[in-house]
């Protein structure tokens, strides 16, 4: 599949099959993540792979009670190690690098047929506690992967003339 | 071209060929940040498209004399319109939500048979000078983008050993 048909292809999947998700597609979206760019190539990042039923239900109530973050037979953890140094812009290199990195693993999702959905809302502090991560570092998003169950209708997006400016910016 | 490809394909280009690049190929590399997903999909964002070689040259300035951002015949500004929440894990939703359809244009750049580099490094207060961006907003990067002159060398990248780990965090 193109890239900007998997683009198109992907939603937020929020109803997950149970079943078993093969090693070798997980492979494929972990090595996504590994060849996307960071800043001065840093790759300060850490991705912790949850199949535990368990861990995914605390996991789920980490994540203020998203139950979809249990049902889906794999949930992905993105740490960045290195989450205190600014680009010279003020912008924060960790939360660019890493959602780079999680965006390369949703469009390969789509590519090997399974579903994601970025989980943004989440205790910082309960998800360390879950998987023992150390406190300097940070999580960035959960990313529950799995056989989609549901079919989401159409994206709602604003025009191309909304969000597109020449020259100058615009309102 | 699939994901897989495009994203082993992909690399940061610096030297560009002067030449056009056709309309319809810029609109799909537009439309590819237009579908990307966004917290709540609030899609608080503005691409602003920059031909103008003189603004270019006073852009490549603002970004510490990086000169293939004069270079490249385009160059795309993304600027986040809502930069202050913070999502509840205390991640800025800004930078994940630009990073995102960022990454959607890079990678539809590379189908498209074009070059982009992601410019991290710039003021950002003379940034919004050179294109009248209110201060309110936030410039996330800058994205040259063209035909590549250059072939990069392959990707330098850790092992998914190093950068993965299974149940807990481990390092």
């Amino acid at each position: 599949m193109d890239v900007s048909q998997v683009i198109k292809t992907r939603r937020s999947v929020r109803i997950y099959k149970p079943d078993f998700v093969p090693e070798q597609n997980l492979k494929k979206i972990l090595d996504a993540a590994r060849l996307a760019p960071s800043a001065h190539n840093e790759q300060e990042w850490k991705f912790v792979v949850v199949k535990d039923a368990k861990t995914r239900k605390k996991l789920a109530e980490a994540a203020h009670n998203q139950d979809h973050v249990a049902e889906a037979p794999i949930v992905i953890i993105a740490v960045a190690l290195n989450p205190e140094p600014k680009l010279s812009s003020g912008v924060p290199a960790y939360a660019v690098d890493l959602a780079i990195a999680l965006d390369h693993m949703t469009l390969q999702a789509v590519e090997e047929g399974l579903g994601t959905c970025w989980i943004g809302a989440f205790s910082q502090e309960e998800v360390k506690k879950v998987l023992e991560i150390p406190e300097r570092y940070k999580v960035v998003a959960l990313l529950p992967l799995g056989f989609p169950m549901d079919k989401p209708g159409p994206k709602t997006r604003k025009s191309l003339k909304e969000i597109v400016c020449y020259e100058k910016f615009s309102n």
